[in-house]
């Protein structure tokens, strides 16, 4: 299946098909005040990677099925991911002017359509999911269980619950498993729930599914401390942020506890148990999955 | 089944009924950070009335179904209405300090963990719905329409759009058309999808569907106008907020544009439409939700 394919491409090719799927998507047949809409289209469309949607379909290859019936999902991920920017940029947050070298939502279309366009991302999101029932004959026991997923991964006790203990950790964190906590929350949790969309979505079973969570919370937690390292080393055209951003707001990131040797170290770790992970639970097709985990972890922007 | 109790205590057990599955509903066991669950808390549990819950559970009663299996559903409609007063409470929005004479979340938590805990309870409020299938075996497809429905009632081309419409129209409306496009939004919107949940539960026909969606039409609309109208007339320790706030930000109301006897007239058809639509569809046990029409919009506070 990989069929000589460079990683790069695949990413490519498999993004302009979630961003087909996402014009698709977007809630333009109703009757949507139009500054909502645009708000909702303009970050939703911002040039992100779609690397969570793209999970979710490498994931739905592992287990050779369908990919198309999944989009709707992958879809879903998305909005749940642009929300969590939008609101994680507004001034009562990061206050962060620009995000992949473009203005932030609200640096456009103010704090309270900022707000109201994550909202309705996030609740769109589940919409979006059912329509792989819908449109697709996705059975409606995969939906739930992907809706409860979701809602769990990316609420307080996941994503929300990391963007929290973020906001609080400004106020100084002391301990690596403080960091830890907000990185496998922030990051993890929202990979994790892609790996297993995909999973339900294409029939894993338990043993699968476990070994996508393990996968997904080690590469989740490798994505963040190379981007923590990233943060400390990197060129500043690379990433579309000034560089040393965090360190600037006295941010406190895994190189601080551990050093950078020991940090990239961890990195490596992390991705090596995860692909094990998944070579131990016998997918049929996991070569692309093995391949973006180490594009996620190695990646030098 | 009526049995001789008052609309006033058949409102008061039910918010009890609610209030005590709220307490278990809430993600406590998980690893959540003390203060966004304290800020989920304090919001969710502020004296809420808790008219959404109670319109799913009387109208699972209408049509003679379980009550029990409805309640996690109708926590969630109430974690929605809960996440949609935070946000819109917030300086950025309404900038409102106190609510229910109490202080809102943002004067207690901070715009950063409002703002988070609504994103939560938003979220979570789908992790409850899903709870009536894995708890009390309501059948997943089901639930997929409960969840359909309330991203999509609850969303931008619903609520949120209502709010959004709401912000916008600060810089004046001029039609009552637009006025009503909030009012419906805002308000009627969720009571819809309280009252479809309801029916989905309860294994409601399409025609039934179709007649709860005109009552929540309609009921929702009158009791946005009664709202109006009492904003202008009540009394202040009654509604607990300053009288005629809306009228010191000159904010547009019903009475604006057609005057107060004109809008009681209207408030009036409204609700008798709404409960002919009822009427005309055969419920088995109807007589709680038509006499929660009448003390919805009929209400002096």
């Amino acid at each position: 299946m990989s069929a000589g394919l460079s990683i790069e491409r695949y990413i490519q090719m498999k993004a302009e098909q979630v961003d087909a799927e996402l014009l698709e998507s977007l809630p333009g047949i109703w009757n949507v005040p139009e500054t909502l809409r645009e708000s909702m289209m303009y970050s939703l469309l911002a040039g992100g990677k779609r690397l969570r949607p793209i999970l979710v379909l490498a994931t739905v290859e592992a287990l050779q099925g369908s990919t198309e019936a999944a989009l709707p999902v992958a879809c879903g991920v998305e909005m749940i991911h642009t929300y969590s920017l939008i609101h994680d940029d507004l001034p009562a947050m990061d206050n962060d002017d620009y995000r992949r070298g473009k203005l932030t939502n609200h640096k456009i279309y103010g704090d309270a359509m900022a707000i109201l366009a994550g909202d309705a991302l996030l609740t769109h999101a589940f919409y979006s999911i059912v329509q792989s029932y819908r449109s697709y004959g996705v059975p409606a026991d995969k939906i739930v269980d992907i809706v409860e997923d979701l809602a769990k991964l990316a609420g307080a006790p996941g994503m929300v619950g990391g963007q929290a203990a973020d906001m609080q950790g400004e106020q100084g964190i002391t301990k690596l498993e403080e960091l830890e906590y907000i990185h496998l929350h922030k990051t993890s949790d929202l990979i994790v729930f892609s790996l297993k969309a995909g999973g339900h979505l294409a029939g894993a079973t338990a043993k699968q599914l476990q070994a996508l969570e393990k996968f997904g919370t080690n590469i989740g937690l490798a994505f963040q401390i190379q981007d923590d390292i990233l943060d400390l080393i990197g060129e500043e055209d690379k990433i579309g942020k000034p560089v040393k951003s965090d360190e600037k707001q006295q941010k406190v990131t895994y190189p601080y506890f551990v050093g950078i040797e020991a940090s990239r170290d961890k990195v490596n770790e992390l991705t090596e148990q995860g692909k094990q992970a998944i070579a131990a639970a016998h997918f049929p097709n996991p070569d692309r999955l093995l391949e973006l985990a180490d594009y996620l972890t190695q990646r030098d922007h």
